[in-house]
């Protein structure tokens, strides 16, 4: 039921551990120290690049990149899957790869649909982790839940595109090197106003250092300001782009958007169960140490009931999120998997949070505070129920599926197709592995 | 993620599949028919034979069985969970393929560990069809739980043992064919006072014929006598069978019993998940054909978010118990799964109830009445929570698992073995498949 | 915090609970003997008229009743309430006082709604005790939670009218002294047609003796099929009654089934907890003698988690009915107390339900089958999920009332109100007890 | 069932309601605009002391204090619980009104056990709120939970106890005017080791300004400080304080602390049910204001589903509260609510939990930064699970108490006393209220 991996993916996790577990969160603490001393909290502490360098030179880098021969990481998305979980127990590891949010997701945009000339400017220097980027989609005026209320207007002007509008939670706005945002808006014109709902947005590539892009204020997230890559709010005010810089053609906003999320939920997810592993792990031990009541509270029943859920839950969210990527390696990518992409994205989160809740309780007041990264976790995790989606807007997704099949009459679970094929699929995707 | 059959087993599967579809779903109504007009419920309707017949012919008989040569049915243990969920779909499928507890577990207990002459009288038989057995463990006098404290008690008197206990929950004993019990009990002896509590208990071949077998009275689920297969309180007054009806030695009962507990469990998990399938299909048409309040209630979100919390219920279950299969098969049998197989025994049935009670609660009223079968499996579920080990002692294996590995100072998931190794161990398996 | 009882209502409850205790609690076994022992299970065991002729002589008879001067029994809905729940401790009390469902609110709508000789025929008898009545308004061919869906016909043909329609979980219906039902339905008429959803339907008497009344079936409930009272099917075909059998007048259907249920939630819900405190009674001893692991179960901390969980969910369930039960007291009735009503008959099967899963768990296998009352326990509270609106139904109104006061730009706790007027509204009410 | 207040009481409550709606809440925004443009985070912002002279020209001042008649405010615990849900509403109204933790509980300690000499030294500035105490009990080197852990050590040397110990969570003790602390500890003799566990501790008061007490740092929770309350960790290095600090005597500790701790969570549960029902009114308001998939989400069946099970917690919560303080009220204090206590204790934090996160996912990315008071309030919630003792250390006590119920033989529910006792106690107790 685990993934057979490719000898090349086996490598690569046999080196992704060790850089995780050897360099990464032994560097977590200087990484913290450095930081605190640094003038701003939006300055990168030196720690990063010497792990960027190392994670370079081991080969683990842009491992997430399937598009484009030439960046292609060699791995299927269950592979990557399997080394986002590793990547995910360490803060520090998806930086340190190349292989953080939300630069993966533009950088495979920009592989996937940028041309040749915006791959040049802004594709090469993200692969090369020389610059960052940031995605403008969510805005504050609007419900983005339901994306279709997205209004940031693209008013063509010659040869150029005026963006006005607000967003936030742009996460890595503030980050000092980031360079180049993905905006997403909607041009303002006839043929757009005639379009179906889904046709109406577009995504245009505006430089972070064009006037008029102004980045008003770092948003927290339970207390926390996620410095110095942190999520900001930024206006725009008649921002001008030369329309070379639409990806794709108007309309094509949501097609993009959409190609984007689904490995993006893949590695979430994945990053979420890495961290709940971490902090299972750290309940555990606490757990195994502190005496209350005559006895280690390890061995009181309810603690652990509390523990064999964590484990259940998160092996359960393992293996859901590995379905899913296997669908999209063997039925067509994300459009082929979006009722498992929609599960994943509730329940890798939910689990997670649910571990953190019951690690906290388990540390008893050092749970809450700065001393662990209990609290951070819980931040990250409660609020991956609502980036990219809310639950209930997944859980529409998932029963929509469900109701769908039944009225086109289908018997029998989802697996029934595999099993009457018999694995020809998989094996055909073994082979166009490469 | 989903396993890659043999074509042994694809074939099975389709041929399976059919018949579960064709032949028993269609014939549960005949079934209730036939009972209905009997003179006694403890009388078995006439089809059930006519679909033994159809199973055997096709092949789809003694599926589970991996034990001898001579009766293996070519399977491993995660082509027989997939094949377990589809019997799973209908009350009869089970027997009718002779794949039905608790003759399954007896059969393998005496395929594993019975002797030549306890198989020539017994095993084949049951491998026919022809007989049906009983286990008797569960003693209404004792929390069973605690399997320790089971206290039926063998006599040693010459080439004798005299059996005295009170057992219930015996399942099948009722069956007008059930010809044979395995008894769990304790000999009555110093070597065994002084044995560990893990090394007090054995395993004793008891005829239902032998005098002193007295079936006391069926008892019932939720009102529901499950006839004519049942669930009988048994007393054992003075039973004398010869020595050599004890299987393997004295004091070798829970090392049988566990031999016997793993492989069942993964057959009434994915019997658990089959039903539940069949059970959230019935409650998505529902849904999409009843109107309440303007709308189909397929259509109000709360509805909506339940089906969806069903459909990731079960599809979450299906991949933690095939990945328990698959540690059975790669990890050295159900020794080395322990966690996993304590974890689905927690899961599929809690999931298994969830999907049941909102599948009633979308029927309204047709749900709790004779009208549909969702009271029956619900009382199936809610049973299973029980049998084979309440939910809280599985939880303890489970932390009990969790938390050695943490005083070992082991790191990461239990998939970082797998990873490291790159499926050799799977491959180990493959080729000794059969 | 608990109410504060008048002197007529200390006594009652003083009586009551000897009553129940001494009486009720202690006939139960012999009850299931003697009706094991009748030829039909729609006969009625003696003891029970033994046990009504008691409680009439101790003046606990029709406690139940708040409308009319002659009938009044002296209490507010809140002493009633308190009653009831005693009561609920039994399954027998309730009818041994004549306090059951459906008979106590069909008595309180005809007290309410009945005309002089609608009285005299119906009423007086059921008060007396020496018939008994059924409610005809859930309808098998629509989702009834909706109830505006009930399709049953009111022909009117003369100084008749003709009734034909389909109705299920009529409760009571098969009680051998069952003999007259108040039917919802629909007139076939213009009129009714062009009126507001709301004021379409109307209930007619219908003796049960009428031609073309046909009880069809009992249902079951989870395989129980609550004999002798039980569930029936009943079809209505062409059957005639004369137009003076209206109650009320053409459409007030609901305004009188409405005025039914209000009371009728408070008196289920309390019941429920009655036998919700019983059942947790059942647990902590079952607890307290059963050991496990070397220790009785009550000693281990997950059990113990689950049992503080049950005495939270029932003093919790309680408080909330009690609070409903003294808004219908001092505001005005159900009207004032809707949003009140709803939250309860969420709440109390709800909390029951989970008190009666955690005994059966802890009883293991006994929890399950014949022995206890448990089984019996967990179909009463999880049919009343459905009984009287599902779930969702009630949780609607809740919301939608919650969502009218931000509207309405109130801000603050319901209990503002209370708490400026400084009780002036109770002491009111407790000047009109009577 | 909302309890009726005495005139004094519904005078308070007037005046409180309108000081909080119209005072504190519309002052927090400035209170946080004068916190950002201090020199330090340490400072208090000059509006608390506007709030602070208003409450105390209205009356609203002390309103916890049940001891000592000169300082009693003339409310049972009952009413104060009402007080304190309307001070829970805003997080400025509790200090403005001197009715903030943990002052209130040091000054109960001061006013029921401390001497006339060090009423006058430490409770006089305490009710004039001129100075500021703290609570020294938590440490981080022990399970705090197990209180008996507690291992801070008071070394008797002629007239002084030299303290030595670290303690954390040490609420307010950053404060500027915080002067000085109540220390649990235990005293370092023969006696105190040969006592039993619950007689080994004392309570010292120690001036925050003694040599040796030292204050390491603030402890964030979930990333906020808290600033200028906070939570700190202190080091007490040996600091000397006169015997005569001691309250009461050698080995009293924890029966002081208990008698601080029964009121304290009855203050601190319905501060928190204010807060929720603040955060469920923020949830509708959202709801009804935001557009998703063509309607307001305040229409969608799932969210209508969230907040009406919020308004339920909250009311089951507010009525649970209220209950316990009746207790309180009518059976000799804290002593003889103890179950009661517990349960409110896991009830009102958790269902505040529960409302907080609904209204954070109804808000979205807004209701986790910030914009609103969501998350800090989350953190306030879910850190008062941990504070005065996790969740499982009560839910223990609910269960030791139902099962010596048990035990002793008892049948009926807690209220059975009451109601046939028929409110005699509520009445004396109405008698003894001043």
């Amino acid at each position: 039921m685990y993934p057979q991996l490719s000898p090349h993916a086996k490598t690569l996790y046999a080196k992704l551990t060790a850089f995780v577990d050897e360099e990464c969160l032994p560097a977590e603490e200087l990484y913290e120290r450095q930081h605190a001393e640094l003038s701003s909290r939006w300055m990168i502490p030196e720690i990063i690049e010497t792990l960027k360098g190392k994670a370079r030179k081991l080969g683990l880098w842009n491992l997430f990149m399937m598009e484009r021969d030439v960046y292609h990481s060699g791995l299927n998305m269950v592979e990557y899957a399997v080394l986002s979980e590793v990547m995910g127990r360490s803060f520090l590891a998806p930086e340190a790869c190349n292989c953080n949010a939300p630069d993966t997701g533009n950088m495979e945009v920009l592989a996937k649909y940028g041309n040749a000339r915006q791959q040049a400017q802004w594709l090469n220097p993200l692969m090369k982790g020389s610059i960052r980027s940031t995605f403008l989609m969510t805005e504050p005026g609007v419900a983005s839940s339901d994306a279709t209320n997205i209004a940031t207007s693209f008013r063509r002007e010659g040869d150029e595109y005026v963006v006005n509008g607000r967003k936030w939670w742009s996460s890595g706005a503030m980050h000092p090197r980031c360079q180049v945002a993905l905006v997403l808006g909607k041009v303002d014109s006839p043929v757009t106003a005639a379009a179906p709902r889904h046709r109406q947005h577009s995504i245009l590539i505006v430089p972070m250092a064009t006037p008029g892009v102004k980045v008003l204020r770092a948003l927290s997230v339970f207390g926390f300001d996620d410095a110095p890559h942190g999520h900001a709010e930024v206006e725009l005010v008649e921002v001008r782009v030369p329309v070379s810089n639409l990806i794709l053609g108007e309309g094509d906003g949501f097609k993009i958007a959409q190609g984007r999320l689904g490995p993006g939920r893949i590695h979430h997810c994945m990053r979420a169960i890495g961290l709940s592993e971490r902090v299972l792990g750290l309940a555990t031990k606490r757990a195994l140490t502190r005496r209350a009541f005559g006895k280690e509270i390890a061995r009181q029943g309810a603690v652990q009931r509390d523990l064999a859920q964590c484990r259940i839950s998160v092996d359960q969210a393992r293996l859901l999120v590995l379905h899913a990527a296997w669908r999209m390696d063997t039925n067509k990518g994300a459009k082929g998997a979006q009722q498992e992409i929609a599960m994943i994205k509730v329940v890798a989160p939910s689990a997670g949070q649910q571990v953190v809740d019951t690690a906290i309780q388990i540390h008893g007041g050092m749970g809450v505070c700065q001393d662990t990264i209990l609290a951070r976790a819980f931040a990250y995790m409660r609020s991956l129920r609502i980036a990219d989606g809310p639950d209930d807007v997944h859980m529409r997704t998932v029963a929509r599926y469900e109701l769908k099949k039944a009225m086109e009459g289908a018997t029998g679970p989802a697996a029934d197709a595999w099993y009457r094929s018999g694995g020809e699929v998989a094996k055909e995707n073994g082979q166009s592995r490469l």
